[in-house]
């Protein structure tokens, strides 16, 4: 498997931007988002497949960007790719969020301001639409952080976002890779699971210089115990400071706790002056590979440059910043 | 309110050392613990009831010592630490803890090994007599991280862990704290309120040079919406990492979340190259001040060398090491 050569190559496809393209000196608005990333066998992705994936990318990208471009914040930016990428079925967030052993949805996802340091989660909801959307109530209307299962669906009930019965969630396909993983058969369970990990995330900078993260998932296949990994986790799958970077990971949850991947690549930007770039590099294949952990980040640094790093096949992914950049790609 | 002067400062009152006092050359066996940081009025506090908290510390702080004393690690000297604590019904955590808007206990906790970056914890559990003894089976026989509400519970059963009906939870203290904060009255609230943040932690350094934290909370009385706060969040409340520190934090959660309190004192340490002693002060009286956090954190370094930071008027301490130092202080 290739690890390494793959990272900061946004490679393959450039779309053909709509707008003529330019090279921008300084500061820019930019988006980056992702669509999870692990183990993607070519030969498991069929052209229609890709196709598929690709078109939902591209919608993400292009509805966080019309954000930026009409001088939106960057956190209503994040806000509009992520929820696309809920609304599909393909990712493993919201509509296409794979199943836990009991047969349930449980949702996790987080949303962080890079401006105030102001932050909003939620963990294990299964009746909310958009949890993106409800972790952006946790920051804009209440005063924690982190709400959790029946509590935080209360929470999202007084302030009157839309629930959904547990079987919007249900797709054909989570229930056979649920199904597999019971039987243990990881091999049948690998053959379609195009972006197992699957996570959706976003940053972007926006006009005024403020960065913003945000990332939704459905968490492991078969997972039991209430388990929650590092999407809702501040620090770890999400983070945004204006003085550094803002950061959205996926990936092997357990292991971008343990080394709190989006806050350490901020803190090395800030406390030891590395680009973006050089610290997400040096975190996703140096301290998180050294633990055994997999996957990806996508960052935004201070101006508005976009990179990532990823150590696994593949990861989803889209790029689009004022300079007329605009790309989708995969491996 | 006094609040810059007292960090640092593990004042007042050192209890007779058992063994003879002695200067310790480079690292050392040591242990400091802490009971929650917050508004402590000296007239509140009498002195039959400083008593009782002192006597609770000492225990939890000698035994463990006492595992460290024997050449056990620094996990099972916090563990040991925290579980008297949590057994306490003084503090806010395990048998203590405050009551949620439903008036039922939800417990977090969380627990962290310096040499792997291994760590486990529980957010919302109902019925574990000991959530610091789950957040270790988490760590020790899951290959997660965060377990959350029912599903931790399930973890805790097949476990063998003891589960104890809700009623254990019940003091009056809490019960009436619970019934004035629904009353709104917060002054009421305050004057009994001796510790109101009472969160339990510890931070060790073993023979081996292995660093450990932990911490268990009850969180906030009158919490609503399955609120969770900074300790079972790996790199906010709790953290430990070999290369650098060990932290327990208590305080106003959400605050210790978006800045992320423990991993930023570790990382200022491994990246900055400055002191524990100085990270920690820089960021409770800097960073998190500015966002307008209140709460304190224990350190323990590399070498052993135990500190603590806060911003409140008081925070339940104590430390111990090898040099023969053995203290107790809450202002």
């Amino acid at each position: 498997m290739l690890r390494t050569s793959l990272a900061l190559l946004w490679s393959c496809v450039v779309i053909a931007a709509p707008a003529p393209a330019a090279a921008v000196e300084g500061p820019m608005i930019s988006i980056a988002i992702h669509g999870g990333a692990g183990v993607l066998s070519r030969a498991a992705l069929t052209p229609e497949h890709e196709g598929a994936y690709r078109a939902d990318l591209e919608r993400a990208l292009d509805a966080g960007y019309a954000v930026l471009a009409a001088g939106g914040s960057s956190l209503d930016a994040v806000v509009a790719a992520v929820r696309i990428l809920e609304d599909s079925p393909l990712f493993n967030a919201g509509r296409g969020a794979v199943f836990s052993n009991a047969g349930i949805n449980e949702l996790d996802a987080a949303i962080m301001d890079g401006r105030t340091l102001r932050a909003g989660a939620v963990a294990a909801v299964r009746h909310v639409k958009n949890p993106i959307e409800l972790a952006r109530r946790v920051m804009d209307a209440s005063p924690h952080v982190l709400l959790t299962g029946a509590g935080a669906e209360e929470f999202a009930l007084e302030q009157s976002l839309t629930l959904v019965p547990g079987s919007y969630f249900y797709t054909e396909r989570r229930w056979q890779q649920l199904e597999q993983a019971r039987r243990g058969d990881r091999a049948a369970a690998a053959d379609i699971d195009i972006g197992y990990f699957g996570t959706v995330g976003a940053v972007a900078r926006d006009r005024d210089g403020n960065l913003a993260a945000a990332t939704s998932t459905g968490g492991l296949t078969n997972k039991r115990w209430g388990r929650v990994g590092d999407s809702p986790i501040i620090g770890a799958g999400t983070y945004a400071d204006n003085a550094s970077c803002a950061v959205s990971a996926t990936g092997s949850g357990e292991y971008f706790i343990r080394a709190v991947v989006a806050h350490e690549i901020c803190a090395r930007v800030r406390l030891s002056g590395v680009t973006a770039a050089a610290a997400a590099q040096a975190v996703v294949h140096g301290t998180l590979r050294k633990l055994g952990g997999d996957g990806g980040v996508i960052v935004v640094d201070r101006d508005g440059h976009l990179t990532l790093a990823f150590n696994t096949e593949g990861m989803f992914r889209g790029a689009r910043d004022a300079s007329g950049r605009r790309e989708i790609a995969i491996y």
